[in-house]
């Protein structure tokens, strides 16, 4: 069984940037770092998922360059202390990103199989899953390209599909074929032998890179280049940017899958939704009697088969088959079968270069998060949360004073020449254009209300003199 | 003309609690004092639609006495200084209300036409409605009681109806009809003369008071003695509360209208809505192309006919008569024609003893108001607005210490015994259990973020020393 000597090595494709489920995911905070199906995030879950199969490997993620702090602290969060995350300065799709995670895997002499998993879908039985992979391993051993594809539960026009040859567990791939119509759907439904794309893959490292280097050798040098050049941080690899942004940008699918005689796949029915919209949200979560999904403080009168998520209250009165999301800053009311048009609002705010395409009201950073609470002209209230140990730049401002009060936990502020201590109940002023730095020498979150008073607030009005997270 | 000889009196009822516009209209704040069909409030425009037919009087207006307040700020930013304010300790509906208006209408001597309006409709074409009035007053000041019938445009069930006497001008009321249901109301469109019951009303004080002492001896001599007993505070005449309880609680139309031999009515087509629910607002509220009336920062794709109020962002997609109503603290997403059971949402939080269905989460106070931006375990920040020359109660707290941040105009703090005053930027800490006050000396609005810090937050937790709004 040639399987049994050769590592598996999950790889976490993060690169997601889900505009699809605006408001909750945004550009800088995309669904993949949500718990949207669960308590966990779903690239927790992901990972949680196959950690079990992997002997002690940690994963090995790609990642937007941008989300390097969010993907390192929840996989921390799941006890992964050293994942290798590769960091994309540009997003080129999934061939490069797998080519740059198998180059990343062989790196130290090892050749195992990949597991490629987007990480941001859900697979309720996830014990079938594992029993698919293992029922893989030895035909991705033997050097076949092998995808999981999921037996379909209804007309699907929303996926790919993938044909197989007539059988039982890995076979040849007939064919891949694109989003069909909805006619050719229920004929590939009736006609059994089609599975949807999930996107999911086990094959060998060298092999793939050997296919791509076949099929797209400019993809295969470009992504090397970028391999080779890049700079390592800790646990991140730092593809190099110019060499990643020449790669051209392709699925594994077109560039690799539709053409190798190598590709096989495996039919699993493993409870899979890729939680692609908000309709695909609604179907996988918990729904009461009138077939509403209600997350948080939702009162429902004569409403049905609805999804609410509510941060503050949400009451539905009389609707059918709508998706409400209250977040902090925005709300979107949809009706569910026009959930696909969310793209055009997440299109219009990026034209109009608001930040609700982009972030969340609160705003995450490597040393915790701020959320600004209020504002109003010359004036703006923050919460800031510092994590444990973190501490924020040197820094000062040309355009506004702060006042820190302190609500939870320890601050240590250095003023200018000062260093002092403040606990909840204490505050601080810090003048226009004093140096100063906020860290958090205690083992708890501490808390602060920033008031910020000035002519000019905007977040770019700050000159740092010494940053840990290698902003100065 | 007797009528040139006798003063109008305008009489503003005001005693609404408006849950059916919840969540922008709540028992604190209700939809007469909110501007929702225009730049000024309903009670500022009910009050200028007539005010140049009553010569130099002010308005007369009942108001429940929680919002003494309000409605005297109100009138006051219209240029009314000194309307009568009389205060109703609980609601008894309008025949009590009227019976007030027209005991203090008749206090100094007087004996005029009380022209009685609803605080909360509008009336599109204010020239033809006061065209009306004029028309109304001979037979008013010969002792009619004179309503006014609105000439209906759809065949509306959620009204009652006037059947009047075949003819022209001011007729006699053949019968008031309860609200009909469909088919009887469009028997009523088609017939004629049948009118829309709008509760506005011509009528001289003595004779009303006539009429209801015939038919409700007791409600009138309820109203009397509160009336009698009541106190008088300023603009102020605040009926005895337990004499004005144990009035029995009945309309206008049941005590007199329906009974007496003297009602007339006087249709009018005046462009007339009682605003009475979202649907109703939608009808007057300026709509696009697509029929959708955006109030705020509304992005609307591929939706229709919808009304959408927004305080930060609201996105509608491939949504049709819809209502989304955002508040900073609750979200309505309703049905356009399933609006009425917005009051089921309002009993099931009043049951819950939630403040959602009373208090908007920036509450009014007679010295300006507070809103509760953001708060957590421990602790709550609020931004406080304090008019210019207002002043808080001096008081103090048993659980909680603050910290002031000013961020406009200029704060007169006591603390202990100190009084000293803060700018913009400046700041101040009030310990647990100090006694404090805040006031702002200048000619502009005062605004400060209070932090609070402590074990116990609610707004409970206050000795008041002295207060000059009677609240010590």
């Amino acid at each position: 069984m040639p399987d049994q000597a050769i590592p598996l090595q999950p790889v976490l494709l993060s690169g997601g940037s889900g505009t699809r489920l605006w408001p909750l995911s945004r550009e800088a905070y995309p669904k993949q770092f949500l718990p949207l199906a669960g308590e966990r995030t779903m690239l927790q879950d992901t990972w949680l998922r196959v950690a079990g199969l992997a002997g002690d490997a940690a994963p090995l993620v790609v990642a937007n360059e941008e989300h390097r702090f969010l993907a390192a602290e929840q996989l921390r969060q799941v006890g992964v202390e050293h994942a290798a995350i590769v960091l994309e300065p540009v997003g080129r799709n999934t061939a490069p990103a797998i080519a740059a995670a198998a180059l990343q895997a062989m790196a130290g002499g090892d050749d195992p199989l990949l597991l490629v998993l987007p990480s941001d879908h859900v697979v309720r039985d996830a014990d079938a899953f594992r029993d698919a992979v293992r029922a893989a391993s030895p035909a991705a051993a033997e050097g076949a390209l092998v995808t999981f594809g999921i037996v379909p539960e209804s007309p699907e026009t929303g996926f790919g599909y993938i044909q197989a040859e007539p059988g039982e567990g890995v076979r040849r791939v007939l064919r891949f074929v694109e989003k069909p119509d909805a006619d050719t759907a229920r004929q590939y439904l009736e006609a059994g032998g089609y599975y949807w794309n999930s996107g999911m893959f086990l094959l060998r490292a060298s092999r793939y890179l050997e296919e791509l280097g076949r099929f797209r050798p400019d993809i295969l040098a470009a992504v090397r280049a970028a391999f080779d050049a890049a700079k390592r941080d800790g646990d991140f690899v730092r593809l190099d940017k110019d060499a990643f942004a020449a790669s051209p940008s392709d699925s594994i699918d077109y560039a690799v899958m539709e053409k190798t005689d190598r590709a096989m796949v495996l039919p699993v029915d493993i409870g899979w939704n890729d939680v692609g919209s908000w309709s695909a949200l609604w179907d996988v979560s918990e729904q009461d009697g009138d077939g509403n999904a209600r997350h948080g403080d939702v009162i429902a009168v004569d409403s049905r088969n609805s999804y609410a998520y509510a941060r503050r209250l949400v009451a539905l009165v009389g609707v059918e088959d709508l998706v409400v999301v209250e977040t902090d800053d925005a709300v979107l009311v949809a009706r569910k079968d026009k959930v696909q048009q969310v793209k055009d609002v997440v299109a219009r705010l990026k034209a109009d270069q608001r930040s609700h395409a982009v972030l969340h009201r609160e705003v995450h950073r490597p040393w915790g998060s701020y959320d600004s609470v209020d504002q109003d002209d010359g004036f703006q209230v923050k919460r800031i949360k510092v994590k444990p140990g973190a501490r924020l730049s040197l820094q000062s401002h040309k355009h506004r004073a702060e006042h820190w009060i302190v609500v939870r936990g320890t601050a240590r502020v250095t003023r200018d020449n000062d260093v002092f201590d403040l606990h909840a109940n204490q505050s601080a002023y810090i003048p226009l254009g004093a140096r100063h730095r906020l860290e958090n020498p205690g083992t708890g979150m501490l808390e602060l209300i920033e008031v910020q008073s000035g002519d000019y607030l905007g977040e770019d009005d700050i000159v740092r003199y010494e940053d840990v997270y290698g902003r100065a």
